[in-house]
């Protein structure tokens, strides 16, 4: 058992993370701006803004964890190019800084797909090089790269688990399939384009599994967490109209595919597999089947 | 004439090049952890630790800086692996962001040789990969990239001055020319390699020349600040035993060449000089009479 710091742990990825790692036998000191109303009873919660860097010290000094996860970030709509990736850049920074003078010395972070040159297609850790075309991608590979380069002089393990595209339960109103989820089960038609991107698409729960494995783990480096497999965007659209009943909701090719599109983003999940040793992820349908399930048991679904 | 903030304004670099800015006409808001007691009287002094987030965004509001040249960063030595480069990213990244909160709208970062992949040889702004070797020119490359890529989100221009070797006088004694000078001054031997590298070195007048006509230029993104021609180190250690007067204290192969020294780094400075519009530097020979010039005038000299 260790003590596992998370940061960003009330988010739509820290929930079910913090539920794994606390299901792990992990001692959890869950850090977030406000305190979820109805959290895991057995996580110890500190509400916190990662930008207060002298009460995070604080905390740290308390704390002392062994582990620590990083997940928080803004990502909030727009967030791809917003000047606030530089203070997050740097809170994230000061953070790994911190963790290292009380004693932590193993430290995931979450990178992302974004991180990666889209015109590769499958992206491997190793040889698929780094070319972020958004500001958040550029920001998060600094950290990351920093942090890693680092790992010496603060004599901590890094790793950083390199989150593709995902879904499931609690996904904010404006990702494609919280969206389409939603609008189908309020009786309005999901606005799609025509669907031939194909992406790398995981249930949350996964994504979760898998940054929960790589805390656990002795792996160093960047990980793709993700299903290691592409599905055309018409195919996953299609199947949410099929579960929810409702498939001539789904208007593909209603909007235009913006245009520079990547036509393939899909992670190679070698290093997660075989190093990590994290299992194969739920069947893309009943992943699906769970999330139409969530979303309908919410109050008053309207269409975001 | 612009309002200029200068960090590290008290630093080898800093000082002439606030001394370059105030001949050209700007009022300079100079920022140090420590006012230096024989300033130019022309400059606004602010004692400030970097680190120090809010006081920082006080003065910036009270100062609304046009023009910002970021110079402070920790160089102490050990610094190229240090974990103390870590913070310095941070504070760099906010303070970025701080500028352009207060309508700065041109900043000029210290950029490094170090950001380059040392294996080219000669390093061109464009087309030469970069490829830190050090936690240092990972972290200035991790702060500068970002704050390239956040731009437009910033509404600032952002040009990164790539500052190669240099020296000249108030040059730390641990660097290779103020510790030979020093060592042959004081009548002791200087140990040296065989002295095969070849490296780009620049006269600190001249790098503080470049920077401030990065300033006050439009160009955007990084450019070089160097000599744009290489020169082995045995010429430059012999002819610094030459003007000294005291060519026999040169010690040519008393050390080894470390392992994985890069045989040649140079810059190329056709954007210094085609772009910015920076005349040629001082010849090499008048810049090392100059230095030693300086270290003879200086009180008790001793070997550093």
């Amino acid at each position: 058992m260790s003590t596992v710091l998370v940061t960003g742990a009330s988010g739509f990825i820290g929930r079910p993370t913090v539920t794994r790692l606390l299901d792990a036998g992990h001692q959890v000191h869950a850090v977030a701006r406000r305190q979820p109303a109805a959290g895991d009873p057995r996580v110890h919660w500190h509400e916190l803004d990662l930008h207060e860097h002298d009460r995070l010290v604080a905390l740290l000094a308390a704390v002392a964890p062994d582990r620590a996860l990083h997940l928080a970030w803004d990502v909030s709509p727009g967030f791809a190019h917003s000047s606030e990736n530089l203070p997050w850049a740097a809170s994230s920074l000061r953070l790994v800084h911190a963790l290292s003078e009380v004693g932590c010395r193993r430290l995931v972070t979450a990178g992302t797909c974004f991180e990666y040159d889209w015109t590769a297609g499958v992206c491997r850790e190793d040889d698929t090089p780094t070319l972020p075309s958004s500001l958040y991608g550029t920001a998060k590979l600094a950290v990351n790269t920093t942090a890693r380069a680092a790992s010496a002089a603060l004599e901590m393990e890094i790793a950083i688990g390199r989150v593709f595209f995902l879904f499931g339960p609690g996904e904010p109103p404006g990702k494609l399939v919280a969206h389409v989820v939603r609008s189908v089960l309020a009786g309005e038609r999901a606005a799609c384009t025509s669907g031939e991107q194909v992406r790398d698409y995981l249930y949350v729960d996964d994504v979760a599994a898998g940054l929960a494995a790589l805390v656990d783990s002795e792996v160093t480096g960047p990980v793709n967490i993700a299903r290691g497999e592409g599905v055309r965007i018409a195919d996953l659209v299609t199947l949410i109209g099929q579960v929810a009943g409702r498939p001539e909701l789904i208007g593909l090719g209603d909007r235009e595919t913006p245009a520079g599109e990547p036509p393939v983003i899909v992670a190679d999940t070698a290093r997660l597999r075989d190093e990590v040793g994290v299992a194969d992820p739920l069947p893309l349908a009943e992943a699906i089947e769970r999330t139409v399930a969530w979303w309908r048991r919410q109050p008053a679904v309207t269409a975001g």
